[in-house]
C-alpha cells in the first residue's frame, strides 16, 4: 500500500477501539452487584454512564468546568448514573474501585496479535480523551505493547480540540500525514483528516452491544477500512 | 523491604541509568568518521558534546533560551561541538542522523532483564530531560519494556525543575512516597528526595568511561543502593 510507505505512526483511539469497555464494564458491574445484592440492568447502566461521555468532555470543551481529566469526569458521571438508577449502597471504597473499571478494560481479540504486528514497522501509540495513569494501568492490565502512551491529557483538551490531534506530528516532528489516526469512529477520524492526519477506520460493531453495528463507511472516505487490526496489520503490509 | 511496599511507580532517569550514552556515541560517530575519512578522538568528542548538556539546560531553566526539547538542543549542542574540533565535513543530512543518535543509545547489559522483573510489580516509567520521541525510539531500539513514557516535555522544564519530580505523583493520584526515582547520578536524587519521592541509587561505574566511577553513596543516604537493575529487583522483592 502505498499510503503507508510515508506513515510513521499510527495513533489509537482506545476506547471501543482497541477495548471493548462494554462488555467490560458490565462484567465488573454484575459482579459487584451481586456481591452487594443488587438487582439492576447492567447494560443499561453500562450505557447510560456511557452516554454522558461526550457532554461531559463538552463541559470542559466549552469551559463550564475547567481541564478536569477522565478519572474525574467518570466519577461524576458514575455518581450522576447512580443516581439515576437509584442506587445508593456503594461505599466510598466501592465507589472509588468501580470508577476506576475503565482502567481495566478487555481488548477485543484480535487487539493484542495485530499491534504485535504492527508495532514491528510503525511506532504504535495511544491518542486518546483517556488520561495518562488509565492508559497505562490499561496496557498492563491487558497486555497492549504500545510504544508510548499520549493523551489529552498532555494537552488539556478533549478530542476533537486540534492540539490533540495535532500533538503526535508536533512531538515526532513528522508532517500530519506521516500520522494514521486509527479508529472506530467516523468522527474522529474525520476530524484527524481536518489536520491532515492519515485514517484507517477499523470496524467494532460489537461495540454498543447486538443490532447497533455501525455502518461500514463509504469505500474511499478513509485511507484503509479494515475488519479488525489483523486487517490492518494486512492492508497495511506488517 | 518495607519501604516497597506503598512505592506503587518507579520513575527512571535514562542517559547513564539504563543506557550507556558514552560507548553509543562513541561507536556511532567512529563509524561516520571512518565513512568520511575522519581522524578524530572520538571519546574526547562525545565527552565535550556531553559536557555541554547541562550549561545548555540551564539556559532553558534560566529564561535565557525559550523552551527547547532536547533533540534541538543536542543539535545546538553538536554544532558547538564540530566547531570546536574543526570538524566541517558533515552535509546536513548527516548531522541531522548524527544528531539523532540519542535516539539510539545501547542499554547496560542488566537493563532489560531487570526492568521486566521490575515490571511485574511496578509501574516502570522513564523521568528524563530527553524529549517524548528520543525516549519512544530508545525503548523501541534498545527493548526498553517502558509501560508508559514520561518526560521534561510533558511540563516543559528541565530536572531539577519541581515540575517534573512533581509529574509522576500528579499524573497517577499518588503521594510523592508512593513514587520512587531510580538514578545513577546522586544529584537527581536529592532533588528526587526534596519533592518526598523514594530514591534508589544504581551504580553506573563505566558511564564516564575508564577511571571516573563516581563513588558509592554513604549508606542511608537513599531508600536502596544497588549495583545493578538486578540488584535493584532483589532488593526490592522482584
Amino acid at each position: 500500500m502505498s499510503t503507508s510507505d510515508s506513515v510513521k505512526v499510527l495513533a489509537f483511539d482506545v476506547f471501543g477501539t482497541v477495548v471493548n469497555w462494554r462488555s467490560s464494564v458490565i462484567a465488573e458491574a454484575a459482579e459487584l452487584g451481586k456481591a452487594k445484592g443488587l438487582n439492576v440492568d447492567w447494560a443499561a447502566f453500562a450505557d447510560a454512564w456511557r452516554a454522558i461521555y461526550r457532554p461531559y468532555m463538552d463541559k470542559v470543551g466549552k469551559g463550564a468546568l475547567p481541564w478536569t481529566k477522565l478519572d474525574d469526569l467518570h466519577r461524576q458521571m458514575l455518581e450522576e448514573t447512580l443516581n439515576k438508577f437509584a442506587i445508593s449502597e456503594l461505599n466510598e471504597d466501592e465507589k472509588k474501585h468501580f470508577n476506576l473499571v475503565w482502567h481495566r478494560l478487555r481488548p477485543w481479540p484480535d487487539s493484542v496479535p495485530g499491534l504485535e504486528r504492527l508495532k514491528s514497522r510503525f511506532v504504535i501509540t495511544t491518542l486518546s480523551n483517556g488520561n495518562i495513569s488509565l492508559l497505562t494501568n490499561m496496557a498492563k492490565h491487558a497486555g497492549l505493547p504500545w510504544d508510548c502512551i499520549l493523551s489529552a491529557e498532555n494537552v488539556r483538551r478533549y478530542k476533537p480540540d486540534p492540539e490533540v490531534y495535532l500533538l503526535v506530528p508536533q512531538l515526532f516532528a513528522l508532517k500530519p500525514e506521516q500520522v494514521m489516526m486509527v479508529a472506530a469512529h467516523e468522527h474522529d477520524l474525520q476530524s484527524a483528516q481536518k489536520h491532515g492526519l492519515r485514517t484507517a477506520f477499523v470496524h467494532r460493531p460489537k461495540e454498543h452491544g447486538p443490532g447497533k453495528a455501525a455502518p461500514m463507511p463509504q469505500v474511499g472516505s478513509y485511507d484503509v477500512i479494515a475488519n479488525d487490526f489483523l486487517d490492518l496489520a494486512d492492508q497495511l503490509g506488517t
